[in-house]
């Protein structure tokens, strides 16, 4: 049986690119909602309704709206289990899977705001994710093994991970140590992830 | 088969309370490791090795360690199937949940944060969440039609949610719109959430 198709909400060379390339991983066709961040269209009414904080990416499946980056992301991976982009539940890698998909948007995205504006983190008792330097510090322990996020299986924790560091490195607010520029590139190797840049190039070129 | 028990790093009082209830919700038997955080046993070289950033709730299960509220939550409901607490992979509602989970880590959490703080949210285009009262109003027109989180079915989301907005209330950072008070009033009627309260005032006395 094939389920029915997603329709992705995308706003090219902004934080849905990691679910672009996830579609690529996964290899499935979906209908695309192009979403134009010069324009403002993410603040449409219609675009509001479906969800309500006017961000992207965002999915519809079978009358259902996803939204959350990590959550649109595991969402996908279980959706395809054929594709193994996603440890099944009972599988020994489920649990630290779900804990750095979440750890993405619950400390790692705070965290980089708080350091963008240099605003001081919340005291330790009410701060989602204490001090910049130890969420660096978790993530560089947890890729130096290596080769990928979870140790020898590809998930798509890696291409959340992947093109999150790509681009906070670009804009120099992750500083590029050995392990972490090692991992950017070995994602950024991967056919897919090469499809989804060039896509999401075409993509902007759209919208000028 | 019965999985093996799971290892709980609770500290009472705290914002592992969610997890309590959930495992009280799914009538299991684990293993539970006190944090005391008066005497800052969270910052324990043995716990901080566990998990760097020091935080509750933590489970250790089959030696992977998974942490981040949500995620421990999602890990829990779907290892124990059988309890329905999890909509299953394919369900209609697998998505709205996935999405409310990590709504509360990615969005709630930064916006109660700031709000909390009395500091401005990032700018629309950085921030996780858009404003506080953005975050306030999809929380509650998402309650509103009821009875639970997701609509006729309870799930690990209520747990999450009806044990964070009962303490953000208490304090006075959520107002009590009547969706609100009635929807924390329901999930708090629930004999597994009443008796996950009275665990925890011992947990608490415990450390006395």
């Amino acid at each position: 049986m094939k389920a029915p198709k997603v329709t992705f909400f995308h706003a090219p060379q902004s934080r849905s690119r990691g679910t672009l390339a996830l579609l690529e991983e996964l290899g499935v066709d979906y209908d695309l909602h192009l979403i134009d961040l010069k324009a403002g269209t993410q603040r449409d009414p219609a675009y509001l309704a479906l969800n309500p904080l006017g961000k992207v990416p965002a999915v519809r499946h079978e009358g259902a709206m996803v939204t959350e980056q990590p959550a649109v992301m595991m969402y996908l991976a279980d959706l395809y289990p054929e594709k193994g982009l996603a440890p099944a539940i009972g599988d020994p890698l489920r649990g630290p899977y779900l804990r750095w998909m979440v750890f993405y948007g619950s400390c790692f995205e705070p965290a980089l705001v708080d350091h963008s504006m240099q605003r001081e983190p919340a005291p330790h008792a009410t701060s989602p994710y204490g001090t910049w330097q130890e969420v660096l510090d978790a993530i560089v322990t947890q890729l130096t093994p290596g080769p990928w996020l979870l140790g020898e299986r590809f998930t798509a924790a890696d291409v959340l991970w992947g093109t999150a560091l790509h681009w906070t490195t670009m804009f120099k607010l992750v500083p590029e140590l050995p392990p972490v520029r090692e991992y950017i590139d070995r994602v950024r190797a991967r056919p897919a992830m090469q499809r989804a840049e060039a896509k999401d190039a075409q993509f902007l070129a759209s919208q000028a």
